[in-house]
């Protein structure tokens, strides 16, 4: 069941740095490294200044918060976390998360809304740093890949629509995406047409930026790649610039009713523990575990497709501590969750990032941010900052997602299907749920009717195969069967089922074989099945034989006992030697 | 996934047949079947008539409940039902279920319980019927062996315990096992010796008959089988019989405050429709789903074993549908929940049952008691029957099964425990249901941890082996690795993070083969990781390479358009051919 100790290569140090992963590349840092690690962290700071407001405005916070956690949060993965490309953060999905968990209990904008979602994030952290120490991170795993594509794909249409309010300038109610795009359809009429003009005008911007600026630097200038990367990341930043700038100008705030951020307090939040209430973490635990799988699954996946890119591999327990601690941080900070984001991982990779320091140049940039330049974000209209969201969560909806999984594998499209449905029409809670159930039921169901074939001699050969799809010999008083599928509980009734019908449908046969080449282990259920099995063939006058069995799955058979009470020479290292020892050779 | 056609052998003939099982028996009837269908159904009966009025009283309600529960729902089952042997009636641990159910809403012998309790009759049969026309008994499959099994001892020690207060003679508080012993303890004072007589008094001859007789009858005379198995059988309507008998003779109720069963209703209850509450279906939904899962596990495991020894096989999904009905049946007949009972069935098999017919002269003879023999059991001891009870399960508490697991499979044993502890600490249902859930992620564990061998070329050989395990040949600019489990969303990202490692620790290998000798199937998720792994390796300049990849496995891939991208000349049929190719020959 697990890994031959060979295979595990050491790759983050032993002892003390396996546990602090920046003793690896503080300690040793080289000088090389440097520019381009300082070049990656003022990128991927620049990309993060709107996207941290935006998100945080997408959470249901004043935009500070989101600053707030893209500093100390960060810096603590840069030291804890065992990528040196993960960029931690604000991210869409988990700030939707957090509004849709925790505005059912306070207000938005209230006190009370702060303080929950910072004692969510604290939960969020403490879960995850548990997963981590009790090295639980297998968990995550039940997060199949059909439940995160539509689980993803629904949320950002759930996103996209939440968004609507800030762009077009009125009050759209309701939390479920049917009823916020019917509460946009019938206030249409109340449309402010500045906050819209500003709001598709940001979104023109973005998307030009996007999906013609880039390929054309990249195809027709020579510009190095890292430059290409600081260009188009830095659209966002223009735009908000653009923004300010206009409604600065014009005043558009006064004269034309946008909306804009307003005062962003200066300087950091005080440190603040949690206040810990039994009842409010209750509460919350549904919304901490759901934030935990989406973000958890999502930085493992970014961190070690990077990592692997540069022939590197992470330490997803170690991962989960750092980001654990990384949430308490901005539990403490005041901040909001974070996790590890695809979009500015990638950005900060493609900028260069070798280290972790490129994430604490990042931290640090932010931080002077919020130190003395946040009054600059005064006039910034919120319809910016939605165009920047909804560009953002664009790529997130892939409905032809659907279509590749169906080509794969048809049921798992349903899992696709379900959960995407239901977060639609039910919330992004109930959906993930269902979606995990539905695919555990799944895998349950489709191991629990094994592939099992009655199989025949090919030709004169030693070759045993499918008698439904070969030319081969049997013998009607052997049967010989091959099971494609480990025997454990929810398979082992199909599994007796099926071969008392074959016996029971065929009363000359005397003995039957069973192949095991595809059995990789037998739990106690199974065991206990082979067991009665042997004995109700043995009532109705069948021999039951064992063929082919693996060397593991043999050892747990005679530890058990089942083989002395089915005899060992009726067990038999090959399908051929079983058939010639009864008679069929 | 699914079982060939030609393995169905069709068992209950087909059409209205295969819906209405009788017809097959009852139109064909072999009058020489006609003695030991009449035979074997008397003597259930016999058996039945003590123990369905003594778990009547475990489950908190009058004994004649237990008796209209063994007539019409029997007669409705044997109709329906694909086992000939198969006796359904009241059985031990649904009693406890239904009383540990109920009692939370209900004072046990009130109008209000018995009201919940054809209720839950209702709902129970109402689901199982569901899961049946659905066929989906294969959900069944969640609950382990090493569930079932710890449960059931656990079941058989608060079954046991709570019989106490009708063998001491005094009252005892609790639900939970310990808290009942601990209340039986503090009370022993106030134990009524007559009651405690009459109890221990019908528990040794309860005894002597099962351990001293039945021996001695099958050793050393000559009684043909079903003699002795009704005198056996008989044994508790004689020892109910005696205690009757003692109590009239010397007016134990009056004299001794030996409590008796008192006046039962003679004839039958009026048909009557449950109250159908949906708050009340709701509040008894749980203990419902806890019946249902033991019950149909139990019923069904029996009617396989019985069947299959007379080489036939019984249709599961049938069968759901015939103890679906009988639970109906119980709810409008007075009754309670019903399920195939071990103990019961056994009796009648042995007696000589060959078709349905047995136990329709079962519920015929329990009938017969019901409409004029009830006042025969006014003076019955309530102890007699605590001491039938006791004796009844005292066969299910086997704690040697936990040893006999643990020698199987050692987390599988860990299953036992939780489960027997959970059951024992906080009830039956959070048993099971931690049970199941602990089991399952038990399994995704295993599943998710494949083994994985990086294999080497045997000699000259083509075969390719572990390279720990065997002296094997192996090139350093090729690895060679095999997956022992199928790929799925549970265990993709360990093959991901393995086969990373794999390389990130040999920077000299170029190709990496994965033999897939193993791999029965390959979901959407293990598809997506497929892909990424490959770019992933690519980017590190390593190329995959595939071999020994099974037909459906092939075709998936195929669908899923991974070929494509692998390249088709990448995958070969073998191993060694791989080898070959890759000038690792």
């Amino acid at each position: 069941m697990a890994v031959s100790p060979s295979l595990k290569t050491p790759l983050t140090g032993s002892g003390l740095r396996r546990y602090l992963p920046f003793l690896n590349w503080l300690v040793h840092y080289r000088r090389a490294d440097l520019p381009s690690d300082l070049v990656a962290g003022l990128v991927t700071a620049i990309m993060l200044i709107p996207q941290s407001m935006a998100y945080a405005q997408l959470a249901g916070l004043p935009p500070q918060i989101g600053l707030y956690a893209s500093v100390a949060p960060l810096a603590v993965y840069a030291l804890l976390g065992t990528s040196g490309q993960l960029s931690v953060g604000p991210v869409a999905i988990t700030s939707l998360a957090v509004f849709a968990g925790v505005s059912a209990f306070a207000e938005p904008g209230s006190p009370r809304y702060l303080e929950l979602v910072l004692l969510l994030a604290f939960i969020v952290g403490m879960v995850k740093l548990l997963l981590g120490v009790l090295r639980l991170g297998f968990l995550m795993n039940f997060v199949s890949h059909p439940v995160l594509a539509g689980f993803t794909s629904a949320s950002a249409l759930i996103i996209a629509a939440g968004q609507l309010k800030y762009l077009l300038g009125y009050r759209i109610e309701g939390e479920r995406f049917h009823e916020v795009v019917l509460s946009a359809i019938s206030g249409a009429s109340q449309t402010n047409p500045a906050t819209l003009a500003v709001g598709l005008g940001s979104m023109i911007l973005l998307l030009l930026f996007r999906f013609r600026l880039k390929p054309f630097l990249q195809q027709r200038t020579r510009l190095p790649s890292a430059a290409v990367t600081l260009i188009v990341s830095g659209a966002p930043l223009l735009t908000v610039l653009l923004g300010i700038l206009a409604a600065w100008l014009w005043r558009l705030n006064e004269t034309a009713g946008v909306r804009v951020v307003g005062a962003i307090p200066q300087g950091f939040a005080p440190f603040t523990l949690p206040s810990l209430s039994i009842a409010d973490a209750q509460a919350l635990m549904p919304t901490a575990l759901t934030i935990v799988f989406i973000s958890v699954v999502e930085s493992i996946a970014v961190a070690r497709a990077l990592a692997s890119k540069r022939r590197k591999a992470i330490d997803p327990d170690q991962e989960l501590v750092a980001l654990g601690a990384a949430n308490v941080t901005a539990s403490i900070t005041g901040g909001y969750p974070v996790t590890g984001g695809f979009a500015r991982s990638v950005v900060n990779d493609q900028a260069g990032a070798v280290t972790g320091l490129a994430s604490l140049v990042t931290a640090a940039s932010i931080g002077v941010i919020v130190l003395w330049f946040t009054p600059l974000f005064y006039d910034l209209p919120q319809a910016v900052l939605a165009a920047t969201v909804i560009v953002a969560v664009l790529s997130l909806f892939k409905p032809g997602e659907a279509l590749r999984i169906w080509r794969m594998n048809r049921t798992d499209a349903l899992t696709w299907g379900v959960t995407f449905v239901v977060v639609l029409l039910a919330g992004i809670e109930a959906g993930i749920l269902t979606g995990v159930v539905f695919s555990l039921i799944l895998f349950l169901w489709r191991t629990s009717r094994p592939h099992i074939a009655i199989v025949g001699r090919v030709g004169q050969s030693e070759h045993f195969r499918n008698v439904l799809r070969h030319r081969v010999q049997t013998c009607p008083h052997v049967v010989a069967v091959r099971v494609d599928e480990s025997l454990y509980f929810a398979n082992t009734r199909y599994l007796e089922d099926t071969l008392l019908r074959i016996v029971a449908g065929r009363p000359e046969v005397k003995h039957l074989v069973l192949i095991g080449s595809a059995i990789n282990f037998i739990d106690a259920s199974a065991m206990e099945t082979l067991e009665s099995l042997m004995h109700e063939l043995r009532a109705a006058g069948v021999e039951l034989h064992l063929a082919d069995i693996k060397g593991p799955v043999m050892d747990q058979l005679q530890r058990a006992g089942f083989i002395a009470h089915l005899g060992a020479e009726r067990v038999y290292l090959s399908a051929h030697q079983a058939m010639q020892a009864l008679d069929c050779g």
